[in-house]
């Protein structure tokens, strides 16, 4: 039996190598005019408007020509390149922190918000007002050098699991928007992720998950002070906030670490409203898109009332505008690369 | 005559086209193991740590070899790249600025430092206090958009002649330094600069004149403010200083800018000495490098007491750690592009 299936697995491989030759060999002669660059796209106006884009800036006969060094993509990244629910994934990373760090401090028993964490008390944590929040993240995010805080974020991402799916975090990115990335990037385009999450909450591994490089992630920070500690130069992490990349905060951190301002700008919520006005509102042609949360079925379904990820103000302006606003449901074959 | 000229031009053209012809044909045939990338830099120990370390880094086979995404080496610039006396280019730039918006502000014949610089009086200038010079650079630096600021930098570089050499600002690089770079970029290195001087400053010409980036350009900044104008965003350059990128405050700005630590790091002054500090203290083989300003006669001759540039503790801790150290005037063939 075992015998009988083997030979037939192996004759199936056979054939299917046969298969596999002669499409490669299609897919060499195709080039690449017949290789599609998005195939977890559908079909239709959105991935039309992707493709119509990049070949317009990349093609040097047209009048909207964009030089290679001036292609400058930048990417939200909660919601826009891996998903955002049920809260930001630094938002469990803060939580299991709370728990991890709470034996040395049994006064947290007691005292909210970190109280409602210990007791995942989700109402109560609502409750918190900005100075229980801004304690938590000081908390959980500072008081240790930038080499100690990488490997506690290493620790976390290479253990937690998302509640609903039970994948580590970064399985969680879109099939889609990884292609998205790479097509833009075959094409010449230097890709940013322009985030309000902590920077040196992505950076550990942009590079593998997105293929976007320490150096190109611009996010929210806290201030760092340079130190001699026995003999040896370290970064501290300091409970001080200096840099909010949200909102209107978005297009300051574009100046601020690029210097240049975008020719395609990608978001999903009103924290990426500013990012794409000050994207279209450079000369030439640009690019600007929003990914609509659509499917409740594959990811979630959200929009204008979600505490989280909230769209609406940045929807009516990309309605009224004409900007390309990506059905989930409708415009991804596929949300997730496990898919 | 003019006949006769023209022959003997057109000779000469001949043979010197044959002779470079045969030049050519060695060059290539010599391929990369006999062309020298650093020919303004004469024969000798600090050009042969250069050349010791890039080789051992770039060498697969070596255990201190460097895979190419960590090959960041950041370059401080004022003294480095280029001059920065009898002050630093921006400094001029600031009295020119102050002297063309004197019209606007009588007030200011009376008032210092802005009378001080008005009446080209250093000496009174150099008696003025921190509030003083602050607010000659917000005056000077803030209350336009980033892009009119940006058109002021470029407009200023286009018609601004220093004092010494009556030539352009940005013809005062360092040939040495330009070919350094560019062999750096050759083995896979990504060429940063971080320093003390104005990021908005930099921006608009370190690509021509360095082959850097914008986006790879980290410097000192003030605060910016996202705003509707009419209907469109700008970005408002505040009167706050919003990061010195100066001594201690380099290694925080490398991790901030760029999340990577560098595998080389250049500079000439106390005020590089954190950023070598922190590039010695990185895992595996690093570079540090100090410019010595050794060489009156071409460039200018200062360290320990020099108000601008000063090198001093790090010049005693390089020779106690075996950093390398330009000797200008030994070392440098050439000094500028122009000579």
């Amino acid at each position: 039996m075992i015998v009988k299936s083997l030979r037939s697995y192996s004759r199936q491989s056979r054939c299917f190598g046969v298969f596999a030759i002669i499409l490669l060999g299609l897919g060499v002669l195709g080039g690449g005019v017949y290789a599609d660059p998005l195939p977890s796209w559908n079909e239709g106006p959105t991935k039309q408007a992707i493709v119509q884009f990049v070949r317009t800036v990349t093609d040097k006969s047209s009048p909207n020509y964009v030089p290679p060094e001036q292609r400058i993509a930048t990417f939200d990244n909660d919601g826009t390149l891996w998903c955002e629910q049920p809260t930001y994934f630094q938002g469990f990373f803060t939580f299991d922190r709370v728990k991890t760090l709470a034996p040395k401090h049994p006064e947290w028993k007691e005292k909210q918000p970190f109280k409602a964490i210990l007791e995942n008390d989700m109402k109560a944590l609502s409750a918190a007002d900005e100075k229980g929040i801004g304690e938590i993240l000081m908390t959980t995010h500072a008081g240790m050098t930038t080499g100690e805080f990488e490997g506690i974020v290493r620790e976390w991402f290479a253990t937690a699991r998302h509640p609903r799916f039970n994948r580590p975090y970064t399985d969680l990115v879109y099939q889609p928007m990884l292609e998205l990335l790479g097509y833009l990037r075959e094409n010449g385009f230097k890709t940013y992720i322009v985030s309000g999450g902590g920077v040196e909450f992505m950076r550990p591994w942009t590079e593998k998950a997105y293929g976007i490089p320490a150096e190109q992630v611009v996010g929210s920070s806290i201030k760092l002070k340079f130190e001699m500690r026995d003999g040896k130069p370290v970064l501290m992490r300091l409970p001080e906030i200096d840099f909010i990349d949200d909102g209107p905060g978005k297009p300051v951190g574009i100046q601020k670490f690029i210097g240049r301002r975008p020719v395609a700008a990608f978001g999903n919520s009103d924290g990426d409203h500013q990012m794409l006005q000050w994207t279209a509102a450079g000369e030439g042609l640009r690019f600007m898109l929003l990914v609509h949360h659509t499917d409740a079925e594959r990811e979630w379904a959200y929009d204008r009332q979600s505490p989280i990820g909230r769209l609406d103000k940045a929807l009516d302006e990309a309605q009224s505008r004409g900007w390309t606003v990506v059905d989930m449901k409708k415009d991804w074959k596929r949300v997730f690369p496990f898919q």
